[in-house]
């Protein structure tokens, strides 16, 4: 859920969160150093603001970045805040097994795209749900999903989750809430659980949809968690060990939605909520 | 929640479940036994019927009764399933940490007397809500609860809980649902634990409660989890070393609420939806 400003010439790389809409994670490269840990010269990505230079505190945290083969502004997408939030969501608070059935909500995010890949990489089957005929493509065809939906056109979506899910789904991993929650409730597994990453259908409802089947909880003996990236950083290396192999080996996919100028950043952001953009959005302010 | 109809004389003794209205947990004696583990004269709990006599196939757990020097009813409550409800929803689910803060709701019922007892040996602060007055002094001036207060009394649910919870909940022992879990999820602390054992307001209407604040999972980090004891009876020995003592010591308080006769079962498993009852609900089909 970050629109990325990418910067990379001469200057600290910003990034849009949702809650703090003037700052963010981005790519940049440091121009003078104060901190032992970082020289000039440095590539580094982390939480920055919206501008062209920065001056970033010594208390907030700025990974360096070590593998430079791949596109840095992979940094702000899969080897960064979105590719580290699959992992920690799908692998611990997930606990996926081989053979377990697992549905992703906007799974062609920034997010959604690589959990449905860390589901098939562990032997899961995985359905996704999108927005656009476009984007369903992309899940089933350039992804590896084992199959994908448009929600906009399934009117009924409890429906829809027992076609796909007949025997129900042991993972929902939970980008969107509301009306999807509910109906996902529905159709759980005994012992299933479910990731919540994010409610993008809620947060900018005056009055969020109210969810009426959570007694399923009890029912089926359901965990749903919330988690945070940042109670999982110390994983970062670990993870690195995961992804960085598969990226190099072409085994996984990673899509991006980039745009160039500082000044599309606020529509790109806007888009966001109206699921205008396929993929990780980001937005470049610089090339080297 | 349950109805337990009790018989301990020469009959096997019944219970009411309730989603299974015409069976449930009771304790009662052996009369014939073509199984080696049970013999006549044993006492025992377990699953049963709504009968004064009943045949209990091999396949069903009846657990005996080792300890006979506490009243006997005890075994379908604070010794049988309420008692390991609240053992394991609140020890193997709650992660209770010594300064915790908990709410418990339903909090004079079978499993929430307990809940809030145990939290107290754990060195928790502990509030309940209940539907009484007389429940409330109950909670406060027997069951050992920090504070207590008459949820009907309290047309903001949301404020009583900042009054209660000034600095927020850590763990909530959910037993009512809807408009309760809307406003604790208001009060969670991060990393709070939501116990799910039921959700007693919601069972019987016709469009359940639509709870609306489930984004603060994610702003919090919250899990919800909801559990069956039946997970759960491998630790029935543990729970017995962990209660037994306690109450030979006279440390731990459980009250009942015990009716005579197998025709007082309907009614007061009806008197369970509209909080008539105070503490379990026992109904005594005869007596040694």
């Amino acid at each position: 859920m970050h629109v990325a400003v990418c910067c990379v010439d001469d200057s600290i790389s910003i990034t849009v969160s949702l809650f703090q809409p003037l700052t963010g994670y981005g790519v940049a490269k440091v121009l003078e150093s104060g901190h032992p840990d970082y020289k000039k010269g440095d590539l580094v990505w982390g939480f920055t603001k919206w501008e062209e230079h920065s001056l970033v505190p010594s208390s907030q945290i700025l990974f360096k970045i070590e593998h430079t083969d791949v596109p840095l502004s992979y940094y702000i997408g899969i080897l960064g805040i979105p590719g580290m939030t699959a992992y920690a969501g799908f692998f611990e608070v997930g606990l996926p097994k081989k053979g377990d059935r697992v549905f992703v909500s906007a799974a062609s995010g920034a997010v959604g795209q690589l959990v449905g890949q860390f589901a098939k990489f562990t032997g899961c089957y995985v359905v996704g749900s999108a927005g656009s005929k476009d984007k369903v493509d992309l899940l089933k065809n350039k992804l590896g999903f084992d199959d994908a939906f448009n929600y906009k056109e399934e009117p009924d979506l409890n429906a829809a989750l027992k076609r796909y899910f007949p025997e129900g789904i042991d993972i929902y991993f939970e980008n969107v809430g509301g009306k999807t929650l509910d109906a996902v409730l529905l159709n759980m597994r005994v012992h299933g659980r479910i990731v919540v990453c994010g409610m993008v259908s809620q947060y900018n409802l005056a009055q969020p949809d109210g969810v009426t089947n959570l007694a399923n909880l009890i029912f089926k003996r359901i965990r749903i968690q919330g988690f945070g990236v940042a109670d999982y950083y110390q994983l970062y290396p670990k993870f690195l060990e995961y992804v960085v192999p598969k990226i190099k080996e072409g085994k996984i996919v990673y899509v991006e939605d980039i745009v160039e100028g500082l000044e599309k950043a606020p529509p790109a952001l806007i888009g966001l909520f109206s699921g205008r953009n396929v993929g990780k959005q980001v937005i470049v302010l610089a090339r080297e």
